[in-house]
């Protein structure tokens, strides 16, 4: 079944709303078995709606349409498609009565200007809104399937859910065209080319399942993307492809579809019964916010200590003044100071200390921006990894962030810790 | 200057990724004056991205394409392109050395892949890339001109600004066709309601400038948008209705355009010669974080203690076990004796204490979900404010940060601390 989203407003051409319906849709048509082969957005215009509505229902079985549903001038959908239906809109009785009964319930008379959301072109069917007052409309434009939802994103999902959903799984099974599973691992510590150059063969095209790779912040992450004709039927496909990423990666790979870094080592921590205490300067309570992401964190997280100045290295965490004024506060021996102290001072199982030169200034030669010290100091000593990230400001940050919880999790694992350029 | 924005990506078109891209080029396009007629997005197929390059290149006069760069073989945009202007890619040396250049930084080997990187056609223009390794390019298509950034978001806004921006700025002047200037004030510290119904008459549509609101997390961005002939007639479009704005609104605007709650008030400490310590337990360091977020942080930022145990409340900050025993963590009295303790120990001006209930468990009929203390010491003694925080857990904390920073942005401007529901 092929698909075009559509989605209709100028706030997003403008790009003062970000279009997360589109990625919404996207991800239940896919999980529905559509192939959506394209998603387009058009500003408030009613020539530029009808003539993407002309054109969509030429090239696709299936039409979703978001948006201009709306009680304001500016919400020219229903009209876009009364011109493409060549029909006139007209009062839908029912629809009015709903919209009424909705200002009921809020105990506020309705405005006149609602009146227009119960004006529908004849041959429609209507669609309930159960969340808001735009009534929806499933229509047949030429040979394609056209359904018109509200923009508003709560009142869009519900009635994609309510009204939507059950249609289109019947009309793919009827075809016989089955339905997309994915799952997601997550990588971390090789580039996405090394990834790419490890799994080749497996992310050629074409392939069912078909594997693919996004990366941000160094993680990246691993789409198996099995077409079958029922979700177990997928499962049982996606099940030998996951075990040979698993294979080839190892220990590469930290966690699947929702876990992330924080979650994965928080877990083991718990298991394991130890606590955590970090240090840090350059990252600035990053850390500490990464680590407290996950909910429960107070089971193994005891807490940190962020001594962005020299003057609280040395009162806070007792990091001696001249460690830091012969090595330099970014240097191996601080950093190992830091994890060291932060143990001792939290009496914790580990400790994470980071420093390093985040920028925008501060760089040399010996020490450029992006040079970032992680230490972890744990029952077996403290080791310290050094290394340069990309990026400004934030990403260098985010990045020292997720190699600091990446370092522990594999002393969790009984890995060895990657010491670097020492 | 009609234009039209492309994004490319399996992930965009299964929904595995928000195109925030695509919203981040509309906002910079209308700024230039540039018509956005519509956005498209396809998936990662040969046949599907020339065929839109082929339409939109006939139907715009600009055409902004972003993703598939990479050095996957999921990366077909220059494929695409290359087929579309009828030529072969060819090796481009100097952006072969740069990618190299880029392994190098990072002192690690270039992976063989990131060669089809350095794969440009023919009679386009490569445009630097200083942030990742794709280069992108600059070319026409028929009467079109069309450029190809990729679609990291930190290398695509990147690349906008160095190569393309100005470009278009030098293209929309010679057509005389107008633009339009935005002009943004944040506020904080009332509803998005309240805003609108203090500015009722400001808002009307139609009205050049228009003022619209959005707010997100507290924050409330008013954006007067300016239409005229060039920036200057904008600029005195904007003048009297920011001065109107800000009559009204007072101190509640705390700053402009890309000004942050962390930014302006790091401005403040730095003028008034002042040093900041926090101690936080809910936020779990995202405090710290926000104001390290600003770049230049270390001229008034000492430190700050993530206490997110209680006994790391006693033992790093010294609070009184009795005191938490009889008030409870998440108390008046706990949260003055975090900023107290905190200011003390840091030698600081100011400190800022924050301790409450995050969620998603942890609450109770007399202390709900969302119940947030946020004690403020400075010489003047400690001040404590009592708030309940709408949303999940992040949004809560979040919420926190921001209303902790505005407390201290009250208190620097010298206006009355707000101290609510004791």
């Amino acid at each position: 079944m092929q698909a075009i989203i559509v989605s209709i407003g100028d706030e997003l051409i403008l790009g003062q709303t970000v279009d997360s319906n589109a990625a919404w849709l996207g991800r239940e048509l896919a999980g529905l078995g559509a192939k959506v082969s394209r998603q387009v957005t058009v500003g408030d215009e009613m020539g530029a709606i009808a003539d993407q509505l002309r054109r969509v229902s030429e090239e696709a079985e299936l039409v979703i349409v978001t948006g201009g549903l709306g009680p304001t001038d500016d919400d020219l959908t229903r009209h876009a498609l009364a011109e493409v239906l060549g029909v006139k809109l007209q009062l839908h009785q029912p629809s009015l009565e709903k919209i009424q009964q909705f200002y009921i319930r809020l105990d506020r008379p309705m405005p006149q200007t609602n009146v227009i959301q119960a004006m529908i072109p004849p041959g429609c069917r209507v669609l309930d809104n159960e969340a808001g007052t735009a009534p929806g409309m499933a229509a047949h434009i030429g040979r394609a399937k056209a359904y018109f939802l509200p923009g508003v994103p709560a009142e869009m999902k519900n009635m994609f859910r309510m009204c939507v959903r059950d249609e289109l799984k019947k009309l793919a099974l009827a075809q016989g065209g089955g339905l997309i599973v994915t799952r997601t691992l997550h990588v971390f510590g090789t580039g996405e080319s090394n990834v790419a150059q490890m799994l080749d063969d497996m992310m050629t095209r074409g392939r069912n399942p078909l594997v693919n790779s996004t990366a941000a912040d160094g993680i990246i992450s691993l789409r198996i993307n099995a077409r079958a004709a029922d979700e177990g039927q997928a499962r049982r496909l996606i099940e030998p492809v996951e075990g040979r990423l698993r294979e080839r990666l190892g220990d590469l790979i930290f966690g699947a579809d929702e876990d992330t870094l924080s979650s994965v080592v928080g877990a083991m921590l718990r298991q394991q019964r130890a606590k955590l205490a970090v240090a840090e300067s350059c990252t600035g309570g990053m850390l500490a916010r990464f680590i407290t992401d996950t909910a429960g964190a107070s089971d193994y997280f005891i807490g940190g200590w962020v001594v962005y100045s020299n003057q609280a290295k040395s009162d806070f965490l007792r990091v001696d003044a001249q460690l830091i004024s012969k090595y330099g506060a970014v240097s191996e021996q601080a950093a190992g100071a830091l994890a060291d102290n932060a143990r001792r001072l939290a009496n914790s199982d580990f400790a994470l200390g980071v420093t390093g030169i985040a920028g925008p200034g501060g760089g040399s030669p010996e020490k450029p921006l992006g040079l970032v010290y992680i230490a972890l100091a744990s029952g077996d000593g403290v080791k310290v990894m050094r290394s340069i990230f990309p990026g400004d400001r934030q990403r260098v940050r985010l990045r020292a962030v997720y190699t600091a919880v990446d370092m522990l999790r594999r002393k969790l694992l009984g890995a060895a810790v990657p010491v670097s350029d020492r």
